[in-house]
């Protein structure tokens, strides 16, 4: 008797234990349902190429802009290329607080990563550049990037080489005259807009569950119910808007900056723009350490704590901070095998 | 008769043309197969791989040399790699007179093609790095150089990335403690002994007689039986003995040399070794202007001519110098796939 009654208790408790572990995985599957669905309405995948109608990508001019990115001839001290503060084996950064270019000259702010870049509403930090082929161009003649004194100096050096003479000339085919920084910055331009990498925050947003951990999944909660995707959003996780940087608190009181920067201020001499930035992109943000617009902070969580702080006013717990790394983590994507191999450059002839 | 005769005339002619075609092709392949004999007893096609007793190579720590080759984040400055003054973009070489390393330090001397480097007698111009090995772990203190004040230094960065201290555990197996500088300057050694180059030179000297054009046959005699090939012989072309700089005439009286290089009486302090440098490898040479220790001449002939001046005490032709530049470019190799891909690096965990 004793031994049938605890068979019955038995198998009781464990028909109530499979309610509850039902219960518990229709509600979990439920909250990913919301989670996702959430997910689709703030973001986007990436698409295969970032497009712009000014400078359709051809293979040619893709082609031509990957050497050009890696050509350090064209800089006054022969040292610095594209590739100089966005290599690709560091996820398109270069691990420095501030990019140091051609004759060691500090760059201003810190350099974001080239991946996933082209689409934002600007370039650099504080948006004084329209687009990636107006970068690629300015770099040239900036003190702290090239270097070159005058854009003529760098076409003429590009026309040393043969072979980019013949190969500006296949990329820009209806053109008279087609070594000239122009085109240059079409072509590198046209090169970064094929450097798009697809994460598992990617699979996720095209239905695949599965794609985020548990953890990750809580993190992208945590970042869309505290206000991390207010600004963070779209299909780069940033890169829309300009926000000012200590919205709740002054930014340098949380971050170890040496020195105030006042942003976007410098750009428009609007007072309203005072310590204003672009909101960065967050793709592959893991592996772009230091982190702001002057690289003043070294770790992700300490990144995260503080954009509460100061953006959101509120105090991110431990948890929550290590959650949100978590789901950050899961836009580290896949950077194209094309991409992973580096060009032979010509030698003059 | 007329039309007759003429048809026997031209029935002569034609054997007449046809033996001395005979004559000459065979004349051309005895030529041919003479040179070919010649250079396959100066020279030998390239190892698959330059193998160490002391470092030898091992698929674990090539792939971690192959990392640590890029990695910049152990210089003072957070700009120098290895890869900086040899980028595979440029055959291994850096295009300047002399190498630019941390904090914008000038090398004293140019910096050599990393390629079909690691089988020499010793590394740098002046012999005073014994191996690879010694040259990366060397060059880690070296001013002009990564910068780094103590080896210590380095080990502490390195020790700061949970993925190296893994890989290095990998890849010295029996190592208590593996992430030191001398095993970075294996790891590093055993991927720079992968860097070799099969060119078509190669294939000439294993009995493919076709893989040279006519004229690089033509060079590769000059190249013989003027002289170059008593010093720029072997695997390498080079790399296997030290040589004045200015045996018949003194070096910087044809060079564009800013200042007089003692070579390697600096190492020795003898006076014997007075302009005295180690013979280059001329493997790639077409793809690693400028030339010589001070990168002082920009073009492969005017250097050729050069050399026949200074070393030997010989007016080469412009036609000679053409000849033997024609040859130089049938050792331009092809660099292998693997080699052509980035490594992604670790961030810190």
């Amino acid at each position: 008797m004793i031994s049938g009654g605890m068979r019955i208790a038995g198998t009781t408790l464990t028909l109530v234990f499979l309610m509850f572990l039902f219960v518990g995985l229709s509600f979990g599957a439920d909250v990913d349902q919301a989670a996702l669905k959430q997910a689709q309405q703030l973001f986007s995948p990436l698409p295969k190429v970032m497009e712009s109608e000014q400078n359709p990508v051809t293979p040619e001019k893709a082609g031509l802009g990957k050497m050009l990115f890696y050509e350090m001839r064209i800089s006054m001290d022969g040292t610095v290329s594209c590739a100089k503060c966005h290599p690709i084996s560091l996820y398109g950064a270069d691990g420095l607080r501030k990019a140091i270019g051609n004759h060691c000259e500090v760059n201003p702010r810190n350099a974001p990563t080239v991946f996933n870049a082209a689409a934002q509403i600007s370039e650099h930090w504080i948006g004084n550049r329209t687009s990636v082929e107006d970068q690629a161009k300015q770099s040239l003649t900036g003190h702290p990037a090239f270097g070159m004194a005058k854009y003529e100096d760098v076409e003429k050096r590009l026309k040393g080489y043969k072979e980019y003479v013949a190969l500006f000339s296949r990329a820009f085919p209806g053109d008279m005259n087609p070594v000239t920084v122009e085109n240059f910055a079409k072509a590198v331009g046209a090169f970064e807009r094929t450097l798009v990498t697809p994460s598992p925050f990617d699979s996720f947003l095209k239905g695949e569950e599965k794609a985020l951990t548990a953890v990750q999944k809580k993190g992208l909660e945590t970042f869309m119910n505290t206000g991390c995707a207010g600004c963070h959003s779209g299909t780069y996780v940033g890169g829309q808007m300009y926000q000012k940087f200590g919205i709740v608190n002054l930014y340098w009181k949380h971050t170890k900056s040496e020195k105030i920067d006042e942003g976007r201020y410098a750009v428009t001499k609007n007072e309203a723009d005072k310590y204003v930035f672009k909101v960065p992109v967050l793709r592959n943000v893991e592996k772009t350490p230091p982190y702001f617009h002057d690289g003043s902070v070294d770790d992700l969580e300490t990144a995260v704590t503080i954009m509460g702080k100061v953006q959101l006013g509120r105090d991110i717990s431990s948890e929550q901070a290590r959650d949100i790394s978590e789901f950050l983590k899961a836009l580290t994507g896949e950077i194209p095998a094309d991409v992973m191999t580096v060009p032979l450059l010509p030698s003059i002839e």
